[in-house]
């Protein structure tokens, strides 16, 4: 990450953020592995760390999971035996609000100083969670509290929020050209 | 990394690769923080893995290089100490060609199924290292061996001999609207 250079001098023309919110989105590679990028730094720094997956697919991320946990991070997905209540709710829309409300008061709680809101972007365009109420949260944050949010099509009020945005843009993918997914660097 | 379903049973109308070669480049953030959630991942699966920064600006990764080597990743940047024989070189060129042949000789070897290149675009670009024989390398690689390569401005040679490629672009910088880098974040 060598396009910012840290400025261990003060610097009167830039102003020091207690936290920052990072939102990385596209249709490319690399959101969520570049936030679990981030987790790696932070946790180098000791910090304190919660992931929270929003889709039920878990078992994608089985290996950052491991290697995480080994590192001290606190990862928050669904079992494989969750129930709900309400017939009116598909499996993964209750997942996905189970998620956020573990994730908004990991947020109001400010205890951790990275909270990973690994591809929340999907339940909050499918309307399956509150979108204003996640921009609010992460707003609100206590300062401290820095929030990285990954997936494709970030709304709109969600990048206003956001410091620092990358679209990730497919230029080509393996799998398109017929290449199936490599354990270890896909999975 | 939702967008590739692992699939488990046999596929035919995808081949197996033995190993892939990914790129991530572009002017945005999360260039080598994706390549070292790659890390993270591969690290998970028991690969032996290689990271060498092309770079001098190591301490930029300290952060990434402390989690790395905890994890029992090879970590090659060159120290503060280093000297070079030729006066017609500068030191960042030096640094460059030293880390080309210890990366050259680290793929050929075989003995890693991840070498991270990381911000090897940029001495390619400059003339510093010879693209061709990079690519070559790349292309005449042990058939396990993957390779991640990093930095803006990927070659076309680098992106035609890349199975996955990714564009990071900046959609917004903290950094462009007056924030300071960040500890733990950004470095």
């Amino acid at each position: 990450m060598s396009e910012v250079p840290p400025t261990a001098a003060p610097d009167p023309g830039h102003v020091r953020a207690k936290s920052v919110v990072v939102v990385n989105t596209g249709d490319g590679k690399g959101k969520s592995t570049a936030a679990f990028g981030l987790v790696l730094r932070a946790s180098a720094r000791g910090w304190k760390i919660a992931v929270v997956q929003f889709l039920k697919s878990g078992k994608w991320h089985v290996g950052e999971e491991e290697a995480a946990r080994r590192l001290g991070v606190e990862w928050w997905s669904i079992g494989e035996g969750f129930t709900w209540d309400s017939p009116d709710l598909s499996e993964d829309e209750a997942v996905a609000k189970e998620a956020w409300g573990h994730a908004r008061a990991l947020i109001a709680a400010g205890e951790h100083r990275l909270v990973v809101l690994d591809e929340v972007t999907y339940p909050m365009n499918w309307g399956w969670i509150e979108g204003g109420d996640v921009v609010d949260s992460i707003r609100s944050r206590p300062e401290r509290v820095n929030v990285v949010a990954t997936g494709r099509d970030a709304p709109e009020a969600l990048v206003d929020a956001a410091d620092t945005v990358t679209d990730m843009v497919n230029v080509k993918h393996a799998f398109d050209r017929g290449v199936r997914a490599l354990r270890g660097i896909d999975y």
